[in-house]
């Protein structure tokens, strides 16, 4: 279980920094080279803390009420990837100089370690292998532990390692694509520079949000090299130096801990406290609780699928990058971009909800529940947000935000995706019918179910009997501002609908207590969502026989995808928006995935006629589109396009298919690749009765299985032509609906049948 | 005809720099105080010259294909107003210590001077009496006048005057405010201070747009006075001392000559021989011919309202500052604030056309086709728009700009608004019923009428065999972004017929040569317009039995304006904009606007619901509002409305109703409140057949009475109880249709009628 790179292509130098990133949920350190990236070989130097933020003006052409004044952004913090290697004189440059005989990048997801090894020819004729080898542990989410191996292949001398820890950092920048921050920015200033005997310590504070970084690192030279520490204004500086013979490899480690003022009360103390621990730790007492995480974590996850190889590492990959970047407290998420990039500044989307949540709902729930924590702990600052935004009661969840303000500096494909309360309610709703965890429904659920709907049945209006709801943008953000958008009325349905079920619910069982605390609901008000709902207008074409993405929608222009240049897409760069706008063209699934998450609502020949009207006009342009159309056509039984779609999901980062993973990962993606194999072609779906498989197997595919944790058992779900099999791997008995049907799987017993299509 | 204030209100004091600003169409000065406003006193410092600009980066919290990435903005010039009196050793410092016996500042519009008396006492007792007169030259466009007069009522000793022109100036922001710059910013930067003997010159150059400003400075002091002459480094000043008796008057004159680089070719070299021209020159000439210009302008213009001296005054005011604000090259326009602030920084909009356009065009033909000429002067501009804008063909004109590029850093409400293309075109084809002008169609409009009508061929298509335009915005700014606005789809539809028509006959006349040179328009591509144009869509509410504002307007929430609180007025400043577009709100006349403009597309019926329904919708946020609906009120008879709403237009700015005039005057309103007169009650079209009148008199008023300039001959029409009457002041017969019959206005003969109601 490795991706590996054996060639060096230096203009893939960024992307592949962000391919082979560690992380752990917590810390995230990009490939960088350790010497450095030459001039002319784009590289994006970058570590960064999950929610770890600071703050920066918005600015506007023209500033309008309500627009945030300033937005938070993932800060890139203190460098500890800096270590340049002299043999002699020379000094190991290998992007730069010399020749490259052999080169090889590996990351290995078993034991979750990544190794970047260089054998090297300097100019003066010495040949040396440099291995590095990189861990964000698992264990200890503060440490970073880096290993960096000299090995003098044909010459025998005096070898100098400096170790550098940069304080003075920036952000990356591109002012041209909105995917990125628009302006490079430091947002890290250093307070203080400690040497200790063997590290030192770099406290340093962010200028406007005002959150402390602690980053303690220790040196372990190699034996026999001396070492000394020195303390510069912004950085820490250790030189090593000692001698080779011929064939001689030794080893330096490097152990880096990172702490934040947002989890510890003492940042410093932590890191220093932290960091004698690890060092007084051999590296493999981490290695190996690191492998031992990781087994545990593929054995409740791993998706296999028989016959391709590539595919299967791409899949691999995909879920492991979850596992690595998925927050694991109560003041983080998951980031668009994991923690491997800028890109997106760190925020957190509905992405998560909708894309990441379902996969670590069937197969590691308490992460699942604390992105719900995450969630219920912003929601004053979604109640703060409604405010603004006019709303006099309820609670709208932000577009894009790290500790709950809006950070959307483009309303109309910002803010106005209500849509997100919505994916908020739905993935606590799922939560529910998943784990029936009434507790914690009684605790926190209920007030995020109750508050946003409250936000829904303020933001709709009555009209000729519908209840309706104008302004909003859904998912597709190639029709901004719409009126009763189908994706958003769906889910606005379900949530007041869900709201009132779940208080009803909670007080039937003596446990509304908190809920009425916090809220004061009552039941004219749980009335008045289920009376919305049940009127909810949900716009329907009769002549299509398809439900209109909203009231517009099929009435604007058509456009011929075809006839669109291909150097035009994404067209979110080539077109003003107002053209997108104009025309009948998606940037992603819309409709198609409220026919997916909501898939009640329309009866299979609407499904059908809408997949294919909506197909032709998305360009998915988002990375978020074709997990959507892979899961919808396996529904549909269209499995050659599924395999399609769902191939382009799975390898979309390692073949850099939109051109900027070198800003990060996909994470969105990825959990829709996962989506894709247990929704699409397993057929999953959640719903209030349980658990409900519909497996189909693709022609292409010799057979597929995928695990799955359903109220503390877990299974294992297998595929294969002879048909779909149901195991007990452990726990209690589970009772599945495998294609409408309800069947009990015990342990000793196999579940299993025939293939539906 | 004057306006007088002779109180003083220091709050008031930036709106009195507006209000008794002086200026002629090419140069305006604020009315800001010599000495300087002490803290705490609102003032805007300010002189510009029409369309002499700088250009600003426009910054975006998230950039979009095609944003601008620059903006224009009016420049605020070297400021010539800093006159310092100083009596023995005391300062003359009226509004900050000392008694202020009396007050007084008039705007005399017969003569075209401004002035400000003040009798102050100073803290030692000293009485004296200041009296400023001002005056830019309608006759020498560069000049400004400025007379310094001093008389010593108690006492005799020195005095001392310093005049200080200052090269250091910057603009006025407000980070808070849509309506003005955000952002504080240094435009000018001087090049050159050169000091002559009585007086000097300044050259300045703006820092982004390199255009160059010269100006040159001669000072006549008082006789007996010394006068010495200091340049400094961004600045010149010049002492002028002497003695007084008691009793005795003496006056400085100080002559400011502003000349730039758009219309010199050598502003210093121009600016000097001005001076030197005007210096030679008693004052006395050039106010001469400031009263001669003045009582021509007011004999083809002045509108008589019987009854009413203060509305009289409003209704002077208004078209004195349209003459003396609208541009006389084909460089400027008519800015929305005029030459009296930095409001809207100078850019021009659609204001010019459908507002302020009529007045010139019926009462100074010339300058109308002047504004005309300058958007034939930006037309590559505005193709090259449309091309970013992803239209193949035509031309798009910029929601707002000075030399051609869109200036708007909101296009919701900026570039959306493709109205203001058929805003133009209208323009064109009202000149040329008004004036027969075929040449100047053959010259100019005919190819602005063919691009604008591509433009709305491009943006529309086909649906159900009708034509429809999306993703626009109308003239309402609080629904944005919308489908088949019906003002919008009217304007495209006329440009569409009008570009055929007009081409049409210019090729019947053997004059479509340098048209199709020009633009390489076919017959095929004029039977593509008018089949646009007859099928054009026009929503239609058959319950309501209006016309909808838009696809989706009469669906969205409705909204008791009446229920929201008067201090949350305007709505824009204190609503998001999701919020506003959620509901049936209008900030000013949209449809109600497109029943003037294009009055044959509806009946009388019609009009009237849709003047009831949306007046209950429309706030009048915007200044452009009012004037409209007094327009259509007279039209649909309700004149006590028409009356209401008339007075709100008139004395907008002297009562300062919207509370920004300090930020300048509200030209399109200005226009719009002649069209209340002229269009509203006197019932005034200009339609392809000529010149129509459908007279009606108020109740509350005696009689009014207004000039017309109708090609070439000057005609007047009285409306009193007894019936309309019109005469034919000056040139040959005209035909005239009145109440539906045609008619001919000759020499001698007084055509009358009674009133129809």
């Amino acid at each position: 279980m490795r991706i590996e790179r054996t060639r060096w292509n230096p203009a893939q130098n960024a992307l592949e920094e962000s391919l082979f990133h560690t992380a752990n949920g917590y810390l995230g350190v990009r490939a960088c080279p350790e010497e450095g990236a030459p001039a002319g070989v784009p590289s994006i130097r970058g570590a960064y803390i999950n929610a770890f933020y600071d703050i920066k003006p918005i600015r506007y052409g023209e500033k309008l009420y309500g627009f945030p004044e300033t937005q938070q952004g993932i800060v890139n913090l203190t460098d500890v990837q800096n270590v340049r290697l002299y043999l002699e004189d020379e000094a190991f440059e290998p992007l730069k100089t010399g020749d490259v005989l052999a080169v090889r990048r590996t990351l290995d997801m078993e034991r979750g370690i990544v190794t970047r090894f260089i054998h090297w020819r300097s100019p003066g004729g010495r040949e040396v292998e440099v291995t590095v080898r990189r861990m964000a542990s698992l264990a200890q989410r503060e440490l970073f532990i880096m290993q960096y191996t000299v090995k003098a292949v044909n010459f025998a001398g005096r070898v100098r390692l400096v170790s550098r820890e940069e304080g003075e950092v920036t952000n990356f920048a591109d002012p041209d694509d909105p995917r990125v921050a628009g302006e490079a920015l430091q947002h890290l200033r250093v307070e203080e520079v400690r040497p200790l005997p063997a590290g030192g310590l770099i406290r340093s504070r962010t200028i406007a949000s005002g959150l402390d970084l602690a980053v303690a690192v220790g040196y372990t030279p190699p034996a026999s090299f001396t070492l000394g520490v020195q303390a510069q204004p912004t950085a820490l500086e250790a030189v090593m130096e000692g001698s080779l013979w011929q064939g001689q490899s030794l080893t330096m480690v490097k152990h880096c801990v990172f702490a934040d003022s947002r989890r510890h009360g003492d940042p410093a103390g932590a890191a220093l406290r932290i960091l004698a621990e690890a060092s007084a730790r051999p590296v493999l007492h981490y290695e190996s609780l690191q492998k031992e995480m990781l087994a545990a974590f593929w054995r409740r996850s791993r998706v296999v699928v028989g016959g391709d190889d590539a595919l299967q590492s791409s899949l691999d990959f995909s879920l492991y990058s979850l596992y690595c970047s998925v927050g694991r407290d109560n003041v983080s998420s998951m980031a668009a971009k994991g923690l491997s990039g800028e890109g997106y500044e760190g925020h957190f989307f509905w992405d998560t909800e909708i894309y990441v949540f379902p996969f670590f709902l069937l197969t590691d729930p308490a992460l699942a529940r604390g992105l719900l924590d995450y969630r219920h702990t912003i929601l004053p600052a979604a109640r703060e947000h409604a405010r603004l935004m006019g709303h006099e009661r309820g609670a709208l969840y932000p577009w894009r935000t790290i500790s709950g303000s809006e950070c959307s500096g483009y309303f109309p494909s910002g803010s106005a995706q209500y849509h997100l309360s919505g994916d908020v309610a739905h993935a606590f709703l799922q939560y529910y019918y998943a784990t029936g965890d009434l507790a914690y429904m009684a605790e926190r659920g209920g007030e995020v179910l109750v508050e946003t709907a409250r936000l829904f049945l303020d933001a709709g209006h009555w009209h000729e009997g519908t209840f309706r709801i104008g302004a909003v943008t859904g998912p597709d953000e190639y029709s901004c501002v719409v009126d009763n958008n189908f994706y958003t009325n769906a889910g606005a349905q379900e949530t007041m609908r869900g709201a009132a079920m779940m208080t009803r619910r909670l007080w039937e069982a003596g446990l509304a207590g908190q809920l009425i605390a916090a809220t004061g609901v009552t039941q004219e008000e749980l009335a008045a969502f289920e009376q919305a709902a049940d009127a909810m207008y949900l716009p329907y074409d009769e002549k299509l026989g398809i439900h209109a993405q909203d009231d517009g929608f099929l009435k604007l222009a058509t456009l011929d995808l075809a006839a669109i240049p291909r150097e035009n897409f994404p067209l979110l760069l080539h077109y003003h928006p107002l053209w997108l706008y104009r025309h009948q063209v998606c940037k992603q699934a819309d409709t198609v995935l409220a026919h997916f998450l909501y898939e009640d609502l329309a009866d299979e020949g609407i499904m059908r006629r809408s997949y294919d009207y909506y197909e032709r006009c998305t360009t998915h342009d988002s990375s978020l589109s074709t997990c959507v159309f892979a899961i919808m056509a396996a529904r549909l039984g269209d499995m050659g396009k599924a395999v399609d779609y769902f191939r382009q999901s799975a390898t979309m980062d390692l073949d850099d298919a939109h051109g900027n993973t070198k800003d990060g990962i996909h994470t969105a993606n990825m959990g829709g690749t996962w989506l894709a194999i247990t929704a699409g072609f397993g057929g999953l779906r959640v719903k209030p009765d349980g658990l409900h498989l519909h497996p189909r197997l693709p022609d292409a595919w010799r057979a597929y299985s995928f695990p799955l944790t359903w109220r503390g058992s877990e299974l294992r779900v297998h595929v294969s032509p002879k048909g779909w099999r149901i195991v007990l791997a452990e726990g209690e008995a589970v009772d599945v609906h495998v294609n409408g049907q309800c069947l009990r799987v015990a342990a000793g017993q196999c579940a299993q049948g025939q293939l539906e299509h």
